[in-house]
């Protein structure tokens, strides 16, 4: 995975097909369209999630942000690594759209570890109301720096969550590139190890620009779509981002371009001798 | 002009062919590309602004949203119509990216008058620190009713908000249908008349999803980048942006397709009989 | 009632005296102290409503603010008078505190009509995810332009308000005026017409600077006392409040200066004889 | 200094006498009253700064979130030390009111080194867009731990903060104790060694609650007092605010009342044999 051009290559000849097909003849706008209907399905079907409340928008921090929105209040503060992408990348996305909830930064490196969690969660709680109260736990996989949480470390951190009463939200902009190298199932690495809402990324992985993000409890769903008109990431033509993740789906793409770019991250890594080189780049095992 | 479609039409076979174009190798991301100062550069020449900021978004809300924060304080009141879409249609959108910013409604129709206008903002002011400051003045052209200002109103509206030293937006999701139908260009429609900020839609008027936010004065340009990011409005691959912008922009394609709009709507008015039948509609003269 | 001077006379002595009593030795910091325990359970009681929720914060915009952010979604409209004090005169505090929910003024005067409110509702709902959603009911009682709404009234406001599952506000910076103008006890001026949130204002009414925020269902509690904190209003030396308030609760001290008041507006509207003359005034009768 | 029973002690006499004084006749409201007027000018005399804006708010986190929001843009960041109080106590009430900046936490102690600081301010630096822009830098004196920044001190965390262009807040909750305990002016603990806005607290002090927020820079008087209107943060009935005020200042009452904490203070140290006993108390030497 040579993280330097996951925003600059080209994307593959099937998303462009899409949009071409996607192209014929008039369709509803805002999302009531056919093709919308048909990816939120699919989804649902990836996912063994039938009840799940699926929504698709342009960017990973507007996913980011809108997931966190619905899942915090702003007088909370959301738990993350101190190097997680809505931390370091988001020009406050997330302090924005939450209306102004804190990060609280897990001591430790990218990928936290249950004990750091849970200190950082009990040290929050000392502070009664002069404190924020505590939030969501938002969980990066890959991580930004390209390493992994194997599902046994996933299930151990939203386990730690779900004793607060916290939900678990996970950026999953190289989503994809995660479940290959893990060798598991969407659900796997999402409902059924405790995650509450995962943000299934394309962008990174080939699409121009369309991310699902995926409510594993549909009670939420309302308000996430208010939020994101209000955020001003409701398409009005919508069936050119259901057409981009229609090709996705179609016959796993989105399996098959991870495999190609991890496969190419790993004989990259190999060719690598000092750890210097090797900052950008992951290598999942 | 048929509003319905405006949304659920396909989009013309150039802006496909752009994006076929865009998607040839390698280009810088977050609209560090060549195609994105390309399309930067032509509408600088379009509008007659060598000196303007020019940046793009995917939705009209966010250029609405994003431009008044950026001349809007939060304790500030924004002048409009009542049924102004940034009022009715952006489910709180303005008052999410000003930080709480009011909307001050000035009473008539979609068209506001000078007079209205003026009196609007009078009253505004006789609250001191009690109500809120007064801020920009907001102006939708063609109208939501699918009215036209003609140059000299624009004139007249502008004038009174400098007179009070309010800045001036105007909402272009149908700007080319509106330039079409008053014979005039970019330039005589936005700054040659005091419009502050424009916006510069193409959405409406025939791609997937692109607007150009155009301050004429580029001071304000570093702070709308930065609240483009915060509001997740930047595109990593922006390229597909500035591609559709680039194939509407060529061979006045913008112009082109607002001329055909306009004189679809202009037969289906004059087959109209009641006033009932042409809710949706627009005539512009 | 001599609306002017709200603000520019002198506090009672019994205010006075209250605070001299309350600075005897030392007591737990930010609301923990014994004086703000037995305020609380005097407003229970004073409201027949033993399990309310009660907070005291220093201005009549805090009280209104806080109240109406934790009724209210940030994607959410407010319904209120066209000359509300949240509209008019508190500076965008309501869309601060609500993190940028719109007020949507219901046409007509100082008092709304159930007919009114109820059409502005209807309208409201129409446009989906397009526009805010429905947000709680806001009526100010004493009206700012003098007026009572009679209990009916209320009543026929708040069953338009649960008809379509909306919570009602009530702004009580002139609650004491108000009851003693319709001879009836806070609880039948409240959640026995429906009421879900009361303000108790005092400063309009002789404190220096309290107001008590009644929630009849307690669920909202804690929330509100992080908005508190989170908006600042949170008072460590919070006993001075409590003080106060005290003062204002023994021997119906509350219905004492509203009556004054009440007779002394009676006297001076008697005298006036234009109605240019009397802005500023209220008749109670 | 015994900071346990900063809030819970008795006001001293003179500044009841003050509020029973200020209780004579009638007023202006909002702080157009006489009273407001000479505190202002008393305060620019003491600080000598005669064109400082002074304003005065009720509890300590309204003056530091209306300061930091008046300095601060929403996608800027804060930095602070990892313990200041504008983090750790006022449950996000500065990211609320600067419309959700960020607060960059300095790695170190309670006090900030002029090396740490830059070394922050640099790293943030490194992200462009994506990251938030450099905002005002925040400094606690005495420290939330009861600690002192010497003058040089504080000037070598200004000339870094100038350096980038920051502008310097000062959480100056006790800052009568800094002043004694430093030996200082005001003027010299403030802007003679770079601070452009400074909290001068009296609530932790004696006062009843009220704070002074100085800019030394009145370019920015007006849009705080917005700001603070639409935080809710102006009383109506403002002399009585004032009136606390003019006490803390008749003959330097300020400094005499830290005098006596401060050295009540350093008995009580004098008497702690271990360091887990001083939590919570101050050493100022």
């Amino acid at each position: 995975m040579f993280f330097a051009s996951d925003n600059s290559g080209p994307v593959p000849p099937q998303v462009l097909d899409a949009l071409n097909r996607a192209n014929d003849g008039h369709s509803m706008a805002y999302g009531a369209d056919a093709l919308t209907d048909q990816v939120t399905q699919q989804i649902r079907t990836l996912f063994e999630a039938p009840e799940a409340a699926v929504h698709l928008v342009a960017t990973g921090t507007a996913a980011n942000a809108l997931a966190l929105a619905t899942l915090c209040q702003p007088f909370d503060t959301v738990f993350c690594s101190p190097i997680a992408h809505i931390h370091e990348d988001e020009c406050n996305a997330p302090e924005f759209y939450t209306g102004g909830a804190k990060l609280t930064l897990v001591p430790g490196t990218d990928r936290m570890t249950p004990d750091a969690l849970r200190s950082a969660i009990k040290t929050q709680g000392n502070r009664g109301v002069h404190g924020p109260r505590r939030g969501p736990v938002s969980i990066t996989q890959v991580t930004e720096q390209g390493n992994l949480y194997d599902l046994d470390t996933l299930r151990a951190l939203t386990t730690v969550a779900q004793h607060y009463g916290l939900s678990v939200h996970l950026d999953g902009a190289r989503f994809a590139n995660a479940c290959v190298a893990l060798n598991c199932t969407p659900a796997e690495m999402t409902w059924k190890v405790g995650i509450d809402v995962a943000v299934f990324g394309g962008t990174k992985n080939g699409l121009m620009g369309v991310e699902a993000v995926i409510f594993f409890d549909p009670a939420l769903a309302r308000e996430f779509e208010l939020r994101r008109k209000r955020g001003a990431h409701l398409f009005s033509k919508h069936r050119y981002l259901a057409a981009q993740m229609a090709a996705y789906l179609q016959d796993d793409l989105w399996r098959r371009l991870a495999e190609t770019a991890n496969a190419r991250s790993a004989r990259l890594l190999a060719g690598l001798t000092s750890r210097a080189d090797i900052r950008n780049e992951a290598a999942p095992t």
